[in-house]
């Protein structure tokens, strides 16, 4: 090999690394493989633990797989990063990279059929959860792993080798979405969160349900189409379209967002599409499970009945309300405890029992036969909220990284999974039509989530929501990670099977097509690019008029909520706020300053002190920055202007907490940030002056 | 309820959030146990997916009360540490907590007999992997859990309970002990390592083995005095003796540690201790593997024979060095990846492809038939030693501070397991002369360890190890998690689980009574404490003989190791050290241009015009400070002294290296340090000036 030294050498390098991890990738994949069935040819007699062994190593090796899948998608992605490459997204890298190596496994290797099964025809009345076996004196004990359909029973011993890649569908429930969701909650911007909140319980809610019975409609009539030409192979019911209906209905634009991230995209887009996606990630969830509990009793089942659809709705209701309780109650336990302990000074603990207690709100969740997942969303936007504050610094950046971490690399993982799959999986049952059928709904389904909306609640908004931005909505309606995992959950059944084929074919589309267009459609779409969030700010205060009424539209909604959580939540659960002795009646004074931190006073009384600053204490005026109190009162002002803006205290304050929610004060102690309204004209120099 | 405000509200409202831990742990145990069995027995039919949700809703409270135990431990722990209460470490307080609920789950909680377990009589002759049962025209899929001895055959069906909330011991193998060693590799404190190796390095692996020899003598004759007697009730063979010796030779002195780390004792005995537990872990663990992997031919089992010994022997190092090698070259390609790219742009991905790497080397060295434990080590060791400079400072905290978190979680998992499992465990063997031969072997192992090792090292160090290291260096010899996990691993035999039970005395007695007594025996021992690692140093200028023959010590025995690291390994996979192209023969010019990162050109040429400094290029002398780079020559000196020290490059240039291996640079750029030679009175000031 001849060396020449250029500036690209680093370049070379890479690839020799890539070809490197390549090679070794297939390597593994072909030892492993061909390993694996040639000792147990070889086996003839009994040899239990030899075979754990050799399973373990199998699992090993399959695992391996997919580590060195995700590593070739990091140097991939770096490399797309590195030279501003933005068509493909690493979670769609991640799927291609997937579908390779599932082309590899599936017609790279051909391994002799695996005679290591044997079916028993025994006289047993029932399955228990654990069986004996009695082989000649010894004991082997065997765990129930599922009913398998009778014509699965051929397949099940063809392929070992391709179902052994295949994870128990469980693992994605159980391990690789509650850290991708709680990311979501805990990542969860939530100034502009809140002052969308209205039009994003709105999508989320009503518009997935909306987009759930269309879909479940529109596939119902294309199935019935197909049962008249005589396409269909096996039952597909109105509750299995129902079902599809559901699944499809989780939007995932993780694409989209990172790409608006990074391009830096209207801020309330941002906010209405991210928050829509989070939650309807839950509805969607708890929508499918609903309709699978869907059984109307006796022999007609498949027909409708009023009291089984009630009980579906109780369980919807029950489900999420159960697991929205739980989740806030454990992230409201663990801001206590960060509150009145001292664990601040030890963030190794701190971090630890955060991340306990954010896992321990997923284990109640399902044991107490709620939804885990759902449970950690809520879970994660209450830590954001109110755990967060209580942090110490450190811990702040720890907890934010290591989920962050966890998300990467569990959604990198689901979507290169999803690739593999696409090969790897036997049972697929890819049906022209109804493909075509779902391609179809799943657009009308989104449209007829996001038009008829925005229409009405464009009718409440006055800052509107612009044909553009619901344009690009619609076409950000990416489907991911939740609606493959809801969709291999349970693949017993043909109608299921079909529609686990058709769910993977619009995820790949939605990702690639839709994700890697996102670019193009914001330009067609003349939607600014570029937005600064504070420079956001700074423009509201030209556009005076249209910002105050996004102001007005969220107060309506938000503003009891907003005076419980200011005066009563966040002085109980954080540091900041007032304290509790000046909000609560006085007949609760112990109790009030018994929760009170004492930090809370002490911020006080540093105000107090600083008579530099505007103080202006026992007025309604409480402004929370961070973790920050800052109390204002018109009675004590030191400044000339400082009592012209009092009367619109409570709103402003929402704004301005709305507006100052998340940004990170790395800085701690006392720091006044003046009130900024965009009506008063005579601060907005010293604003400008206090940014700079 | 009255409430009374003192200042200690906030200790109150810790103990009343304690309850509400306490509380919510036993509801839960309470109500999850409970509610199985009632439902087991109401399941006439066979309801598959209902039995497999129960089942998912068991293992979720079961893992929640872990989670539970560990948050308990946390807030515990805390409180200690608050009150500087030492006498209780974190695992030694798990421990504890993991007795109380086994208590409570063993005694506490009457479930009535479980009665879904089935054995089948038919006629098989094997046990397949997976068993496909046919019942009444459903298929339904087991897969194989392993052999069960013909005794526990009831209990299998008796106590189905206390099973549950036993983990598969493969468990630890595969995802408790990795993090944790892994951790220990990578937060190896490499300047005293180094300086210690030699004698590190004997510990480890002569002292290990001389420790499982005599303890396996030991236990042999203890054995057949109790075969004399009558005590013993199963097959008890010297290979198990042995095995004994090998599993409770791994010594886990975290505790020991923790307190070291917080008294900062003398830093040669912290290196001492921490150096052998790491190293002896590997070597216990494939010396214990290597033991059961003697199995003579023929019927003769269990006798003495001269090729399987020597079959044995090969294993070990056979297993032991591919571990090694695995994990160095999974490491060094991190280190070529992360050099080669600018992945360090990307904080993020470099986490994860640093995380997914680490990973990688487990999965490897398994699906190879190596110890993926082991290879994890030096996986470990040689990611602190090159990848870690290569590293963004950003990553260099995530890493640290994700392994710190897993390392904490999984070392407290284990421990508050251990303490559970002493009451779960339904196959203890509880024998007292056993025992009592148990701990007076591994008292005596220990000391036939240390002792005379630490004689012969003193006739070749000149920086003797002094009796009162010794002792305590004796007295630190707890068992920990790589102990439990070994003897958890296989308690088939009535043998292996005699060892398990009488480990697990082992273990507890260690942790709590040798824990505890940490501060009483190193005032007894009058060790030295509250030594600075700075300290250290500027006392060995005053103290000069001594230290230079320390050096000279570490320097014989690594000098060839050294000048090859800093010549050629770290400026090929690091950004710092000397350029290739002035190390390498001419020859090689091409190949040396192409692996010398363009940062070590700009740090020479840095340094050449930065000409205020001391810059010496060309010569034979070259400093790396952490990832920065000084290149000394005699013969461009500026100052006069700088010829002076020229002699003693090679020897003092090791020692400055180990002395400032592992301090950690926050300042990135080129920063000289002065070099600190105690025999040139002249610097003394210089280089005190430069620390101020």
């Amino acid at each position: 090999m001849v060396f020449k030294v250029t500036v690209n050498s680093a370049w070379r390098a890479t690839r020799t690394l890539w070809l490197l991890v390549l090679v070794s990738l297939s390597v593994c994949i072909c030892v492993c493989r061909a390993s694996s069935p040639q000792e147990d040819s070889a086996m003839e007699n009994i040899v239990t633990e030899k075979k754990a062994e050799e399973s373990h190593r199998q699992d090993s090796a399959d695992l391996l797989i997919f580590i060195l899948l995700l590593t070739l998608t990091i140097l991939t992605i770096w490399l797309f990063k590195h030279r501003r490459f933005r068509f493909l997204h690493e979670t769609g890298l991640a799927m291609i990279y997937g579908l390779l190596v599932g082309v590899v496994l599936r017609y790279g290797i051909h391994v002799p059929r695996d005679i290591s099964n044997a079916t028993l025809g025994c006289p047993v009345n029932a399955s228990p959860a654990t069986l004996l076996i009695n082989v000649s004196g010894k004991f082997y004990e065997y765990t129930l792993k599922g009913e398998i359909n009778a014509n699965e029973v051929d397949n099940v011993q063809d392929n070992e080798m391709l179902r052994k890649v295949t994870f128990d569908p469980e693992v994605f429930f159980n391990i690789l979405l509650p850290p991708i969701i709680f990311h979501a909650g805990y990542s969860l911007k939530r100034r502009h969160f809140f002052r969308n909140m209205g039009s994003i319980l709105a999508y989320a809610f009503l518009g997935t349900v909306i987009s759930c019975f269309v879909i479940g409609l529109l596939m119902y009539g294309c199935v019935m189409l197909m049962k008249q030409v005589g396409q269909l192979g096996g039952d597909f019911f109105f509750t299995d379209c129902l079902f599809f209906g559901a699944i499809v209905s989780a939007t995932d634009p993780v694409t989209v967002l990172a790409i608006f991230n990074e391009l830096q995209v209207d801020v309330d887009l941002y906010a209405l599409l991210f928050g829509e996606s989070v939650l309807n990630d839950a509805v969607a969830l708890v929508l499918s499970s609903s309709i699978v509990a869907y059984q109307p009793q006796g022999d007609n089942s498949h027909t409708f009945e009023g009291t089984a659809m009630l009980k579906s709705f109780g369980i919807f209701l029950g489900v999420f309300s159960g697991s929205f309780a739980l989740g806030v109650a454990t992230g409201i336990v663990t801001a206590l405890v960060t509150k009145f302990t001292k664990l601040r000074d030890f963030q190794l603990l701190e971090t630890a029992l955060f991340f306990l207690m954010s896992w321990s709100t997923f284990l109640l969740a399902e044991a107490c036969g709620f939804t885990g997942v759902v449970a950690v969303l809520f879970c994660g936007i209450t830590q954001a909220h109110y755990t967060f504050n209580n942090l110490s610094p450190d811990s702040q950046d720890r907890t934010k990284q290591l989920f962050e971490l966890l998300n990467f690399l569990a959604e990198n993982f689901i979507f290169s999974y999803m690739g593999l799959t696409l090969f790897t999986f036997q049972n697929h049952v890819f049906n022209p039509m109804f493909i075509v059928g779902a391609f179809v709904a799943v657009f009308l389904g989104r449209a007829a989530n996001i038009y008829p909306l925005s229409f009405l609640l464009n009718l409440g908004r006055r800052n509107k929501i612009r044909s553009n931005f619901q344009h690009m909505m619609m076409f950000a309606g990416l489907r991911g990670a939740m609606t493959f995992a809801l969709s291999i959950r349970d693949t017993a059944t043909y109608a299921r099977q079909m529609m686990f084929s058709t769910t993977l074919l619009v995820v790949f589309f939605t990702v690639w097509i839709c994700g890697g267009g996102t670019t193009q459609m914001l330009s067609c779409q003349r939607i600014r690019v570029g937005v600064d969030s504070d420079q956001d700010n700074s423009m509201s205060i030209t556009e005076g008029p249209e910002r105050r009424s996004t102001k007005q539209e969220s107060a309506w909604l938000f503003r009891i909520w907003y005076n419980f959580d200011h005066n009563y939540l966040k002085p109980i659960l954080t540091h900041s706020g007032p304290p509790l002795t000046a909000t609560l009646p006085p007949c609760c004074g112990p109790l009030a300053r018994f929760l009170t931190s004492p930090q809370a006073y002490e911020n006080e009384c540093q105000l107090k002190d600083d008579d530099s600053d505007l103080i202006l204490t026992d007025g309604d005026i409480n402004l929370t920055y961070g973790d920050i109190t800052v109390s204002t009162d018109a009675s004590g002002a030191h400044t000339s202007g400082g009592a012209a803006f009092a009367g619109a205290a409570t709103s402003d304050d929402l704004d301005r907490e709305l507006t100052y929610g998340d940004h990170e004060l790395v800085m701690r102690g006392t720091r006044l940030v003046l009130p900024m309204d965009d009506s008063e004209p005579p601060f907005t120099d010293l604003h400008h002056g206090m940014r700079m």
